[in-house]
């Protein structure tokens, strides 16, 4: 069996949520790879080696780009500040390595553009982290719709909300710049895109209308220095869909009560299907001549999810998606099909957040692809 | 006490329903008036006569002209066919009585600009039924907003949703005809845009897209003729309130599982407010600090429940709004308060969805105010 | 049309209810009779023509003897407090009048089989006011369970919690009582036996453990003086019923947050319901092979449902209920069908309420045949 | 630091959610240990080979006694069926092993009696895998029950039902033999009892009733031959706590729709908590004065949480519960506290499920101590 060496940069929260994944998935799948976790890189030499113990990396590398150069290393993983996805990923790329790139793919479309460019002259396999698309219960709505049952789709209107920068006193941080892919549109809004391609496909057109309500923060917590905040709080938008659906996204990080709220309503002329995040084993259905919604609770008969349990209402977690995706991705290295997003589709998504924008921006609606 | 004598036209659903709503008002409410049912009008005399007798109205009249100019109505209350409400209701105020109309108010912007200034010189009292408005829950969220208890606020996101035109067979009818206020932006959307002005307050721009999804419907149940409908299925739209305030509605007849579902998201600097018509007797409320909503169910502690009940839970229904509307318009009459929406302001909604329509055609932003 | 006059015995809320029920039926419904408000007796007089007024009855009595022999009242109602249910209607049923009693029938199981037995003895018709088995959605589980559709029933769990006694610093009333027929199991429990004979029969043997949580309360609102309390605060019991299915219900009025929660899950061998009246107008359905519960919202192919709206999600409340009761006590008196807890039937309630008393009492099962 | 080897045997769904969560412990975890995979045993040496290397066990055994014996095993494992729980556990506990076993404890109240004695005479640590105790959330119940923040507890009304075996063509296993500790109450209801225990501390007394629905199934999956039943379908119970409380708890198999629905009520004098395993990251909360229940979700201020996700919302999954449950035996074993159901708690949980047996049998209250 070939050699799947694992190089993952990055040890924060992502970074230690892909090793459990990784390891979670040799545990758990038939994988058609020997797995290895190769290799582990931080710019803190004693933390990579603290965290390598623990998660069973066999090596470290206190210099990232050693770690792309390691050849026990067949795939890079990163899970870097998102300003650091463009240099690493273009590195491992010109090494000819699979790369597996958390969200966002970069900070600027024009990064995300060369990029993807890269990806498709090295003809290797890439993947960006939307893990919220590897949830069984949105493979089975996916099909749901692929197969025609909730006939026409003529409208998805999405959401993603959560409430952790309400506070006006939460201080700056890179969330709050730009220029690291920080405000709602980018940080949670892309999940919502990425989410409503997966299921609608392309988007023709968008108008939107974003805005900032608190413009200033203190730099820190507790400081009282203010710090000028330029990002959106939240934002509103039309979408078109090339199929001729119609909907509506919102994304905000300023809504209390909301924590992980990212929810859709798909309605078809068959049927209707309403999911949140929330609540990630559940999809309410509703079919012709049906008097109100159906709650499916995902259980053994979706493939992802008899991989965990073999009961329904056992509920998977948001650590078992991100253990699908690696599955998926794996699957994908051994062309044995897996799902997910690539750099080209991930281009995709920073191009329509980028239509968003500009649409915002000037106030009028502004077609995808001519950006 | 003075005499109140009320006129009504129409014995269709919603005329049964103002019967009902007066009657019951009068056993309910401590009313400053004597109220009486003083004439009913339907162009049917026999039919006219039964529902006389049924419902407790003193005299009939078939032709509507006659009920407005007999002496003992002081109220025309006008419940027929749209297209009828504006000779009624224009009749009615040349005769000086006060007016208690259906939504909508007419059947074009041109219609309800002319009511609204024969109204204004007639100086008399107006009511359009806008009935959700007058849900005791309803009033509290409007209270919690004017007192600042949701704080600033910075988002509505509505949705008028029923799905009795879903099934493509479902054939032709008024509804379908934009020259009878047809269509699901003013047959349901309209309940939503006065909502969100009940809630919010006016709309300075709007920016809009609408479908006809269904473009042809047999002329009747089973006929294979088929008429080619005009109006639209649904619709979907940003909106930028004069506070500052963004945020979406949608309104659409084609979704299935949706019933009733008049839903609004309202997002404040300190809380967020969730409502559904379906669930009429509930709100939920999350407010600064809490990690989740609270579901409020309706009680006693509101005015227009402890009315009916003397104990949270016992819920009230459709009906008991239109009471309530009734209990409102007599309090005006009074000139003892009372709210509900006069022709002023049933003309600037009117306005709204004119604007709506106007950007979903030109497909651009458009403001309300230059309508 | 023959005349049918209605005696209404009390003001309070339940007469008022009662009163608004008669009008509404009136409007609402075909009615088989000449139906007149006919008489309205309370001690106060001045009160009595008031209400009259406000509720449309022709006479008034300030002895309600008097009402039972007015030749123009054929329907007594009984809405005054429980220790008079017993006399009045004994005399209604002394001089032949119909009689419509609120719940309970009576204030100890030996004055409700004298009532039985009187009613069965002058062949009258008699009626209990459990209204909440009126609700066209319990109707239609009520088919549900008899058509066969969740199969042979093999459970049902119920429980009927308020929390309007919660605070320990409630006073005393007369629901503190037993010689009131005070107690969580009478005052709100026998709801809840009502309706789990209404849908699944014969109770054959209970097993009960009650409890008086707070035995002491202030005589009077802000009273230092406490008075004893020994009536349930909460029960708890196993059930046998005579069809083989088996179950529990809980009574109480301490349960912080539940408002008029009287909820019940009924198991078959085919599927699996859920209600509760805090959201009176759905049932959560699981049938075989379902992955969940699908809620059913309330609509006009229920038939009591169709009276009074033509749209499903339009939300019946409280007071349609009891419309609904008295339709149906109608169309009995008019010998054209119509359900609804007569005096044997209510007397079973009683008797039911009895044995759960005796099994908390000494601690076993206790056979309900034989008390 | 001090070596922790652990020996496991099993390798079905229950072995391999014990790797999972052993490894999964180890990377998110600072654990007081150097924790090692060291043994696993399995019947099949293929099976046994390719479970250690899919999840990272040094060593195979195919006899469980060598497992046991290997010096390098310090803490044993057991997820074999429950007949084989007791061999297993006395052998490691002579062998002076830690042991770590799946419920139920054993199959009859004897073996489960000598297993507390021989546990108590060995002087280690035993936990039993009663998992759902481990949610971050049923720790904040725990800790608001004994806080007082609910006040006095008064009831626990509490259900563990599936649908399973609703299905009465689904065949008969070793669950429908009690000598394999099967049946509802023993196979789910054991859950409760101990939720509840863990909640609400000893059960003093309780009375039972409990039923075999379809007591013949087929022998094997569309094998005519039938094989009778004798372990119950379903069972309802009375409690009476010690602390006063009293309550119900309910078990079925046969509940349509119910997928995982250990779901309980607590009712205090100062609130009420609704918990569900079906939405394991959710805790309804009602206290004094609130107008209905608060949705709390759980987020990393609960400290089980926060080892897995740094935002509320982001749900824990199944898999992770069992990661809880190791790390808090992990602590234990490192006397650094740790909580989770002894042998000596476990014997208890089983004693109480006797109790309940014995009740149904004799229809009748039954003391637990007396058992």
């Amino acid at each position: 069996m070939r050699e799947l060496g694992i190089g993952l940069i990055g040890t924060g929260f992502m970074g230690r949520a892909h090793a459990l994944a990784f390891n979670n998935a040799k545990a758990v799948f038939d994988l058609p790879f020997n797995l290895t976790l190769a290799a582990l890189a931080d710019a803190d030499p004693q933390r990579a080696l603290q965290c390598a113990s623990s998660w069973g990396f066999e090596t470290v590398h206190s210099d990232w780009q050693q770690l792309i150069d390691d050849p026990k290393v067949h795939l890079v993983a990163i899970t870097t500040p998102n300003h650091l996805h463009y240099p690493m990923a273009m590195a491992a790329l010109a090494a000819g390595k699979a790369v597996y790139c958390e969200k966002p793919l970069a900070v600027s479309l024009e990064q995300a553009e060369q990029m993807r460019q890269a990806a498709k002259a090295a003809g290797v396999v890439t993947r960006v982290g939307y893990n919220y698309q590897h949830n069984p219960i949105i493979h089975l709505a996916r099909e749901m719709i692929q197969r025609g049952e909730l006939g026409r789709i003529i409208s998805f209107q999405g959401e993603f909300s959560e409430d952790f920068m309400a506070d006006p006193t939460s201080p700056w941080s890179w969330r709050c710049e730009a220029a690291h892919a920080g405000g709602a549109l980018a940080d949670l809004g892309s999940h919502l895109l990425a989410m409503a391609r997966y299921l609608l496909g392309d988007v023709e057109a968008v108008c939107a209308d974003s805005q900032t309500v608190h413009n200033q923060r203190p730099a820190s917590t507790g400081n009282p220095e203010q710090r000028t905040i330029a990002v959106d709080d939240q934002v509103h938008a039309l979408l078109r869909f090339s199929s001729g659906a119609r909907g509506t996204v919102s994304s905000s990080w300023l809504k209390h009560g909301r924590k992980n709220h990212l929810g859709f309503e798909i309605s078809g002329t068959l049927g209707t299907l309403i999911f949140d995040q929330e609540r990630l084993n559940e999809l309410q259905v509703s079919r012709v001549g049906q008097a109100g919604f159906q709650r499916l609770l995902a259980g053994p008969d979706l493939p992802g999810y008899a991989a965990f349990s073999p009961a329904a209402g056992h509920q998977l977690g948001y650590n078992e998606l991100k253990t699908l995706e690696v599955q998926e991705l794996i699957m994908t290295l051994a062309d044995q099909g897996g799902s997910g997003t690539d750099f080209e589709e991930a281009w995709e998504v920073e191009r329509l957040a980028a239509a968003i924008r500009l649409s915002a921006r000037e106030q009028r609606w502004v077609q995808v692809c001519g950006l």
